[in-house]
């Protein structure tokens, strides 16, 4: 693509672009296509020969649009709601362009320097102390295996060198978490090569955090069983209810036993930085590391996590390695992202939190994560007043668990389930916004996250009215 | 950002990236700031009022262009050079518009199916069996940390489960590669608990392949040691000098034994697409895994790898897990991307592989590779023919390994090694072009690689004439 067509096409994208961030409700926020639909209008060779940007645009518009799920349209609800901000997409367009991989601080001192920079700003903005060194990965499940690496590292010696397996001296392994952990923790310990046995998770109380006493009475109980506990991974903000659990007798513990304690505030940790969320990282201090994404809650473009660590050393130790094709004269001097973690390349991730951070300024993105909360509040509080709808868990942040659950009829529970995922499903297809689910004490909940910046009350209300809309239909269908 | 002040950005933004990738040689290649100097260069907290965007546009030209190091620019001839193409960088514009996380068919139909077709048409231009399933991952590092850990999965009963430690039933377990295997194998090993130790490396021949003859004996050594073998990692393009390892000869040696053979081609398998190197795949169609990467060679913003896998059966069977809360009803009829790996969040990587295949066509994209090899060979010749210079490997794509070793002149090995490193210095100083090093039993090599779309014989023929300029400052320096 010649310089003349790139500005041709990249104008008309910019525009394209522009019409789809501020028109993406003319869309259905789930996609509607069949499975197999995409593949099958594609098709099963590359072209010989080039084609024309304009007719790869149109099969784009024809093919793929109707094959998108709005993750940008202001009534996606489901999961944890994102969005991709517009200097966000700016600074992807950008990063895309420079092309930096950012494996040594030569290949890219921009994109390295401003790793630390910005990932300082973020941890002064919620709190976190400056012994907290920070490194972006791709995902938060990328973050926490590293995370639980470290920990085994520094538990079990020699394990770089020589691994878990055919060890007399190394006995099985523990890894605690409450039952509400996100299942990248259940992934982490399985790659790792801790096995999905070693991860034991506490049950949590009324408000589905950790229970601190049985954490407690599971390690005694390990320890002499000849089990060796060797990290805890607490959540602030779990995946089902964004309950947080009580990190500060959590690190007593930690502290006691000697354990590292890794800190999964994917999504809730940037509430850390509203006066009235501040306590949620409370102990997060002590912790050994800490998640949290900014493409989850600060409108940063899929994908960018970020990782803090007290003993940044220990990921070192366990993952750095030069081969003699990437040694440099400045290394000793200089942090070298490829040190830090199992991935030698490194995006300019960077790139767009620094211009998210400074485009928005900290207050206009405090006043955004305040709005989304008082929204979620607000429709707890609908819901609360419903004799037909019953609310499943406290709402500390921006999601909200409930369930139908009609006043004055006998149901059995799982006449309930039943009727709710249908509620959803009706609810989904309308296209206006779109739910998920989960299940809480065995029990189907509707699931309601609100994160996207140009969410209102408007949208709430209008997935709040559809569920009563369609709640009869389920009522009669099903009883 | 309002909608118009979108358009004004995005508008102006599209016209400094075509400023700069059409004049990026009127930068330094390699980035001239000294360490530390871009983080002192900014605050170090983030502003609490929102900036404009054109004030945020200033301070990355003022701050951070002088800390890039121009990976988009065709005098860099450094690791493996690679283009962020411009169908490349609009379809990664695009991408995070849409904002996708692909982590079930559902929450993105079109990046699912996107990526099963894109990697359809990679796989039939290399020459690979349909029997190969392909996923895209970042980074070629966990590619084959999944590869690694499917082998564990398919040589260690209930690995997933029970893990590797404690474990009476588990014996050391063994992977082969040659010496010359990236270290993404070693931190691969390192990472899923096999241990350092666990990577048997295999001396090499004269032209830095994979000895299977060597290969063959380890593991009968090692079988009657009592020590597990699990799998060989083959290299077709070592990361040194792009040497081929003998697939044919080792996917025999591995179907005999019964280990998993996972071919790492993610430089050059992309090479395959041309009829004079078909023939690197050979072998490779019985291999269990391979990864590509196209960012590397083919054209693609950082970051897309493609992973292919004739058993992803057990890839799955390692690392799927379905949470309650990602239950859906079309699961077990479409591929969910969260089920082949540890990574639940999923980006649409898939449309910039798409939008480059079809913006280019085949028949360009072999026609770039062969001009890549052909400047290579060219380079070749002159090193070849100069007296002061000695070519330390053969060229069999786009790579080159030579050294200076001036004639008639004795020198230790130590005082060659000291020069050449020097020369590099030097020659990396005048910020004309960018070349890396390597060694080579032992030995400083220079290292010249040529994968940038406007590198052309002007570029390569400057390099050279920098070497042959700079060479006679070396002799007078360090002798």
């Amino acid at each position: 693509m010649d310089p003349a067509s790139f500005r041709r096409h990249g104008h008309a994208l910019v525009d394209w672009i522009a019409e789809y961030l501020e028109h993406s409700e003319k869309y259905p926020v789930l996609a509607r296509v069949k499975p197999g639909e995409i593949a099958a209008a594609l098709p099963s060779q590359a072209p010989e020969e080039g084609e024309s940007f304009d007719a790869i645009m149109a099969d784009f518009e024809r093919v793929l649009v109707p094959g998108l799920t709005h993750w940008n349209h202001p009534g996606f609800l489901a999961y944890f709601a994102i969005t991709g901000s517009a200097p966000g997409v700016l600074a992807e367009f950008l990063s895309a362009a420079l092309n930096q991989q950012a494996m040594l601080w030569r290949t890219s001192p921009a994109a390295t320097e401003l790793e630390a920079v910005t990932l300082g700003w973020l941890r002064r903005l919620i709190g976190l102390p400056d012994a907290f060194e920070g490194v972006i990965y791709d995902t938060a499940s990328i973050a926490s295996l590293h995370a639980l690496a470290a920990a085994r590292e520094a538990s079990i010696a020699d394990v770089r060198a020589r691994g878990l397996a055919g060890r007399a001296d190394v006995p099985r392994l523990r890894v605690y978490s409450s039952d509400q952990v996100n299942s990248s923790i259940d992934k982490a310990v399985m790659t790792i090569g801790l096995g999905h046995d070693s991860l034991r998770k506490i049950p949590v109380d009324a408000e589905y955090r950790m229970r601190a006493d049985l954490l407690r009475d599971a390690i005694a109980e390990d320890r002499a069983a000849g089990v060796l506990p060797i990290a805890v991974v607490a959540t602030v903000g779990t995946t089902s209810t964004t309950s947080v659990d009580p990190v500060p007798a959590i690190v007593d513990i930690c502290q006691r036993e000697r354990l590292w304690l890794h800190v999964d505030a994917a999504y809730a940790g940037v509430a850390a930085m509203l006066p009235s969320h501040a306590h949620i990282l409370a102990g997060a201090d002590r912790a050994d590391s800490l998640v949290v994404n900014p493409h989850k809650w600060l409108f940063t473009p899929f994908d960018l996590s970020a990782f803090y660590c007290r003993r940044m050393d220990v990921v070192r130790a366990a993952f750095s390695l030069t081969p003699d094709y990437l040694r440099t004269s400045e290394a000793g001097h200089v942090k070298n992202l490829m040190d830090t973690g199992v991935q030698l390349g490194r995006r300019f991730r960077a790139l767009k939190l620094w211009m998210i951070l400074r485009s928005f300024g900290a207050r206009a993105i405090r006043e955004h994560l305040s709005a989304h909360i008082r929204l979620a509040q607000e429709l707890a509080g609908w819901v609360d007043a419903h004799p037909d709808f019953e609310r499943m868990a406290p709402v500390p942040f921006s999601v909200v668990c409930f369930r139908w659950k009609p006043a004055g009829v006998s149901l059995s529970e799982e006449a309930l389930d039943a009727a709710n995922e249908h509620l959803i499903d009706l609810v989904n297809q309308t296209g206006e916004v779109f739910l998920s689910h989960t299940r809480l004490r065995g029990r189907i909940a509707l699931r309601i996250a609100i994160g996207h910046l140009e969410t209102t009350e408007r949208h709430v209300r209008r997935a709040w009215d559809l569920l009563l809309e369609h709640a009869p239909s389920v009522r009669s269908v099903r009883l």
